[in-house]
This record gives structure tokens, C-alpha cells and sequence, in this order.
């Protein structure tokens, strides 16, 4: 049918591919037909010469269908998911989930664990006692039909091109390709059966994109790619130069997600987790305006119906529905040391990067795929940017399984704090909208 | 010591690898812990952002440095070699190592097989009854120090980071990027312990190299790069439009080979391998000019001497030497048909590929590595570029294994001539030469 030598020589050369063959492409390479060393050649030159919007579609669709590929066709409404490219106590997903559900828009996520200097929605979960992931694709219906959202980890039989694909950019630096961006994050996404998706796009010192333009390249094109498959997609460019709310860390930040059904978290926490639930419930047809969808947003929220959401589907996951009241039920950290302020002064830039390094550190996150990450312990943030502290009043504490390893980053979270001589006037969280 | 994926990241970005970083590649592919897929990765970053000189040569050293480097040193005199691009008909080799032997330069020459549409001078030598192009080195340097010149195959123990990566090249679309034939020609060239290079550049339909500027760019690179690997290297461009020559086919074109050697040879093969041998005297030292090269040329040819050391060289190879006076002893065709030509007129194109790819038909070249070749098969052209032919004249003679096989072709054959109304002026073989 198609010469696979060729079909490379022509992305080589910066001609387009037809969606056909990089059909066949995908195909050849899951079905073995196209060796690693062929598909990494090819995608350096996609990484080199880029992928048109068509190719993108293609490409997305083919590892889409390269696995299983869930039909919630069955649950009325619109159902909507969100993704987010990765920050620094990113626990929105968490609040998230109910609070749209509440909402009547049917939510059926899928996510992933913390990699690098990222924690990851499923270890977050997991430091609910019994909280299962690992769910079948008729629970996941089951439950998204009974209560309204689910949250579980991707299956092997989801999008395996994509993983075998992601496997080898890793190690032949082709990451940092928005066509291939785009295509790894819409197959997968595209696999849960949903109709539309809003992704949140960081952008800052914390995120994977590090400044503007490119976060805006990125997010347009999965609008454009995500739109071209029959999905409507918004995307929300949101700041990540400082950590997300105060936690970092598997309970503190699942912790920190439920004060959001309560109304009681940080203010950017709650701005970004509204902002992006607003954009979920006008896609899922629930609100006109945004406007009309943050009063949705605040009323589950006053009348307890999000927090009852989140009872109700802890305990369809297995998990004890009580941690929503006593959140302190979750596994806590034998060592809590004060990181106290080196100097009085205005809190002008908390690096999110050296912030969730550390918690990597303190073992709440992973190097390597295959290590085991400790529910406990993190980091929790006294000052906020933009508080002014006097010296040695506390700027963070640390939750340690040792004293030693909370001695381990203390000099590395004091740091992370830049004490200025004025405050300077906190941004909004949310930088743009973007939509097709 | 380096990060390879870091490495990768380099060359896909456009910047520079210094030498040791380009040593660290090569050395981590040897040993395994670099893999092909990285590697793949590497070559098509190479291939779209081109390398320096300095990269150049370090990868030549480092892909030479891969495995044995032969040691000539022993043997008094400036040892050169010569390597051609590849073409139909480029039985160039057999005559020349007897002829600049004879005129006192040592030549130790390692060769190759066959593959696509250009035919390879090792199955070439083995169409002489018991020729044995698998010498090792201790015989090869012996044969040459006696005889003056020996022709050889590529050992396992060679440049293997070469063989590694041409085989990569081959299956990733990375093979026409002159920075890597660069490295790939002179790697293996430089292992035979040479002290000089002429390359042969061909250009033209029957050619790698398409067109002119094209072949200047890899004859100018070949050169730039063994000269700062301490190499004098000289390159000369020459034409490959037409088959070189009347035959094609392995006994057929060692016959044909052995008629240099005694002055009978056609006009083109002639002039083409006495401007070779030409250069390879004035880098030998055995001469000043190329007029001072050509009269000592065509001495050696005159006086027999040629021919002599042919005969002491294949009889040191194991080979029958009576094949130089009598060449009716090597394999024949038992099917021999002619081509008539299907109108009158000149010849004013014979297209060198469609010949190529006709004799592999006939079973003299090969289409996968691990075939054989059949010694005896092949073509002959009676009418040359020039000549003007009656309808009905001979055009070639077909030499089948069997009158089916001849038939296959016999149509493909008869469309390679191109039959105008007039001849064209014959333009000469070599258009020019480049040397640093």
C-alpha cells in the first residue's frame, strides 16, 4: 500500500501527509509492521518540519483508534471533561468533578499520575482511604450515569500508539512538538467517549510552556485539531509561575480541592477551578454566559450539593465518603517543620518549579514511573504572593516523614520565596480564552 | 559525561556538537547504549540540519575509530585509493589497480557489492574462476607490498558504527545527506590505511547524484573533510547518464575491464579510467602533470606491464590468471539475444538506470542484500551515445539464463534508447575536478 521510507521522506521534505497514510503510519507501527527507529526518524522530522492541522487530526485519530475507545453515548447530556497541561498543586480536576456534576453536566475523566516536578490527579485521589481508580469501562459509565462524574486512570487498552509514541520522544527529544502535544493529549482525551473539552493551558515558570506565545500556539492549535474532530473544545491559558493554592502534596492538595466545595480555599485556587468549571457547564449546555454559569458555580456550592456529589462518588469508587467532612482522616506527616522568613518584606515570586521539586523530594512525587509516592507529606504555603511577612513569621511548612528530610529542602523552600520591598498587584489566575 | 538525549537536542535545534560530544554519540551507539531509535533520531536531525565541517570529520574519526584501522605503513611509497559514487557499467576499478600498481603506486583497495541499479566491483572480481576477495589484513598488506596493488571486501571488523548506520539509513529516509555519505564513504576508506583519496563523483540519470550541483556539493564536502582528516584527496566529477562502457553484468564487465588494460576498451570506459589512474599517479608522486601521468598510463598499458600485474595480482588472490589473455574462460550466457533497434536514427540517450535495473532483472545485480548474483548474465550495448543505427541493427545483446528471462527484459532494454534524427556532439566523461 504505502512505502513507510517514503511516507517519512516526505514529512523530511515538508510535505503534507493525507490523513490515509498516517493512518497507515500508526497502524504499521502498533501492529510492529514499523520499527521504533523508524518512528522515532519520523517523528524528529515531524518535530523538524511540523504537521498541518489535517495531519494533526489524522494523527490524533489514528492513536485514538489504535486502542479502546469508550461509547457514553447511553448517558444523556453533553459530556464534558477538562484537561490541564500540568502545574504546580494543580488539584482542580478534584474540586472540579463535583462541582460540574452538581451542575448537571455528566463529567467522565481520565487522568494521569505525577511525573518530574508535577503530582498527578491519581495519587491525589489515592490519598483518599479505598479511593479506587482502577475501574472497568462499564463502572465508569455506571457511575458517571449515578452520580454524575468518575475519575480513573487510563487503561492499557486506552490509545496505546500514544504511549509507545510518548515512550520514545521522551528519549529521542522530540517532546517540545505542538503537533505532537496536541495529538497525545486529544487521543487520549478523545477515548473516554466525551463531547467536549476545556483544556487549561499553564503557562509560567512552573509549567511545561514557559512563556505566552507558545502557550498560545499550543492551546489554538488544540482548539483547532480538537475542533476538526467533531469535538467542541475551549481552551483557558492560566498563570503557573507561583504553585497552585497553598498544598503541594497528595492529601494537603486533595485536602485543599475539597475546601473549594466549601467555599474555603485559597482565592487562585478557587478563581481557576470557577473559571474552568464555567467554561464546562456553557459547553455542556447548562449555562449562557459566564456570568450565569459562576452563579451555578456558587450556588452547588452554598447549597452543599457539590460536596454531596463528591460523597457520593468517593463512595462509588470504594472510597470512605466521611473524608469529605474530616478531611483529616487522610494519611498525615509525622514531621511538620516551620519555614520561617530570612527577611521582613513582600512575597513577590514563589517558584513553583523549586516548590514542586521539593515535594518530589519529600516523596511525594515520582523521578521514574515505577516508584511508589507518599500520600502525606508536601508543603503548605503560609504566605500567599502579594502578603507581606515580618521576618521569621512562617512562610511555608513542611510535612516530612523525617526530620531529615524536612531538613533536606528547607533551605531549598526558603528560596523558592522572593521577599521583595513592596507588594506588587496580584494578576488574575486566568490569562485568555481561547475557542474556535 | 554527556546526556545523548541532550546531544539529540543539539543537532535538532541547529547548534554545533564539538568533537568529543560527536565521539560520545558514536562510542554510546558501538557499546550499546545509545539505541537504534536514538540514533534514527539523530540522523534525521543531521539530515535536516545539515553538519559542519568539524562535525564532519569527527564523525568520520569516530565511525573509522568504530573498529579495525589497517596499517600500511610498512609498505614504502604514498598509498592512494579510489572510490566512485556508483554507476551502471563502473567496472573502473579492475583496470585501474593493475595500471597504477604498474606505474609504482601502492593501491589497497576494499570494495563492495552490488545493490539497487549499480553492479559492485567484488562480484565483479568473482566472476574470475577462484578470485577471493575475503583476504585478511595480513595478506591484503603482503599482496599489495608484492604486487603492488590488491583488491579486497569490507570485513565485519571495519568502520562497524558505519555498517550500523547505513543499515539504519536505508529503513529511516536518511540516506541522501552529504555530511552522512561523507562520514559513511570515508570512514571505511580511511580504514585502509591510505595516504590518499581520489573519489569518483558520477552524476547524472544512472547516478545517485542527479544533477551538477548536487555532485559539487558532496565532491567539495568529501574533499573540505579528508583533508582535515590529514587525507590529500582530489575528487572528479564524470558523467553518468549512460551506461560507462558497452557492458553490464559481472564477466561481462571484468572482460571488458581486462580491454582497458590492453588498450581496446570503448572511448568512454578508457578516457574515464586513464583520468583516474592520472590522478592517483600525481598524488602518488609518480608524476607532475597529468600529461606526465596519462604518457606513463599509457606506457604501462603499451608495454604490457598492466596486464602483468593483473595477472600476478589475481593468481596472489587465489584466482586463474590465463583468464586476462583468455576471458572466454569466465561464465557465459547460454542465452544471447539481440535488440534490434526499432527505427533509424542516432542514439542521442541510453538511460543508465533502466539498464541497471534490467541487467538485476537478468540476475546480475541484487534487489535484497542477502541474494546472489549470476556471474554470466548481462547486457552488451552494440550502439554507443552518438553512433547512428539502421532499423533492425543491433542495438545490445541480451545474455539471459534462459530465453524467458531474456524476453522480460527485452522491452524495458529496447525503451533505454533514446533514437533521435541527428547526433549530438559526444561531451567528454569528466567535467571537472575539485581538490582542497
Amino acid at each position: 500500500m504505502y512505502n513507510l521510507v517514503e511516507l517519512i521522506a516526505i514529512k523530511r521534505d515538508g510535505g503534507e501527509l493525507s490523513p490515509p497514510q498516517v493512518k497507515h503510519l500508526i497502524n504499521a507501527f502498533v501492529q510492529g509492521d514499523m520499527a521504533d527507529y523508524q518512528m522515532s526518524a519520523f517523528l524528529m522530522a515531524a518535530f523538524l518540519r511540523g504537521m498541518s492541522d489535517i495531519e494533526s487530526v489524522a494523527l490524533t485519530e489514528a492513536m485514538l483508534n489504535s486502542g479502546q475507545v469508550l461509547d457514553l453515548s447511553d448517558i444523556p447530556g453533553i459530556k464534558v471533561d477538562k484537561h490541564s497541561t500540568g502545574g504546580v498543586g494543580d488539584k482542580v480536576s478534584i474540586a472540579l468533578v463535583p462541582i460540574v456534576a452538581a451542575c448537571g453536566v455528566p463529567v467522565p475523566m481520565i487522568s494521569g499520575r505525577g511525573l518530574g516536578h508535577t503530582g498527578g490527579t491519581l495519587d491525589k485521589l489515592e490519598a483518599i482511604p479505598g479511593f479506587n481508580v482502577n475501574l472497568d469501562p462499564s463502572d465508569f459509565a455506571r457511575i458517571i450515569s449515578d452520580v454524575g462524574g468518575c475519575m480513573i486512570g487510563q487503561t492499557e487498552e486506552v490509545a496505546p500508539a500514544d504511549k509507545r509514541i510518548y515512550a520514545l520522544r521522551d528519549v529521542t527529544a522530540t517532546v517540545e512538538s505542538v503537533p505532537l502535544i496536541v495529538a497525545s493529549i486529544l487521543s487520549k482525551k478523545l477515548a473516554e467517549g466525551i463531547d467536549a473539552l476545556v483544556l487549561d493551558v499553564k503557562v509560567g515558570k512552573g509549567a511545561f510552556m514557559k512563556d505566552l506565545a507558545q502557550a498560545r500556539t499550543l492551546a489554538s492549535a488544540l482548539v483547532r485539531v480538537g475542533t476538526r474532530a467533531n469535538k467542541r473544545v475551549v481552551a483557558v491559558l492560566t498563570r503557573m509561575d507561583a504553585p497552585l493554592g497553598r498544598a503541594i502534596g497528595n492529601a494537603l492538595e486533595t485536602r485543599e480541592a475539597i475546601d473549594v466545595l466549601f467555599g474555603h480555599a485559597p482565592a487562585d485556587l478557587t478563581e481557576c477551578t470557577h473559571a474552568l468549571c464555567a467554561e464546562m457547564l456553557m459547553l455542556g449546555g447548562k449555562a449562557q454566559t459566564t456570568h450565569e454559569a459562576l452563579e451555578k458555580i456558587r450556588g452547588v456550592i452554598a447549597d452543599g450539593s457539590a460536596a454531596d456529589v463528591m460523597e457520593r462518588m468517593i463512595a462509588a469508587q470504594g472510597g470512605d465518603p466521611a473524608v469529605v467532612r474530616k478531611p483529616e482522616m487522610m494519611a498525615q506527616a509525622p514531621h511538620i517543620v516551620a519555614v520561617p522568613a530570612p527577611k521582613a518584606g513582600a512575597i513577590v515570586g514563589i517558584d513553583a518549579m523549586e516548590m514542586g521539586l521539593s515535594a518530589v523530594a519529600l516523596g511525594a512525587g515520582r523521578t521514574r514511573a515505577d516508584q511508589k509516592v507518599d500520600p502525606a507529606v508536601g508543603i503548605v504555603l503560609d504566605a500567599s504572593l502579594g502578603d507581606t511577612v515580618d521576618k521569621g513569621a512562617p512562610l511555608a511548612h513542611i510535612h516530612a516523614r523525617s526530620s531529615a528530610s524536612a531538613k533536606s529542602v528547607f533551605g531549598r523552600i526558603t528560596g523558592a520565596f522572593e521577599i521583595g520591598p513592596q507588594t506588587q498587584p496580584r494578576k488574575s489566575l486566568v490569562i485568555e480564552r481561547i475557542e474556535s
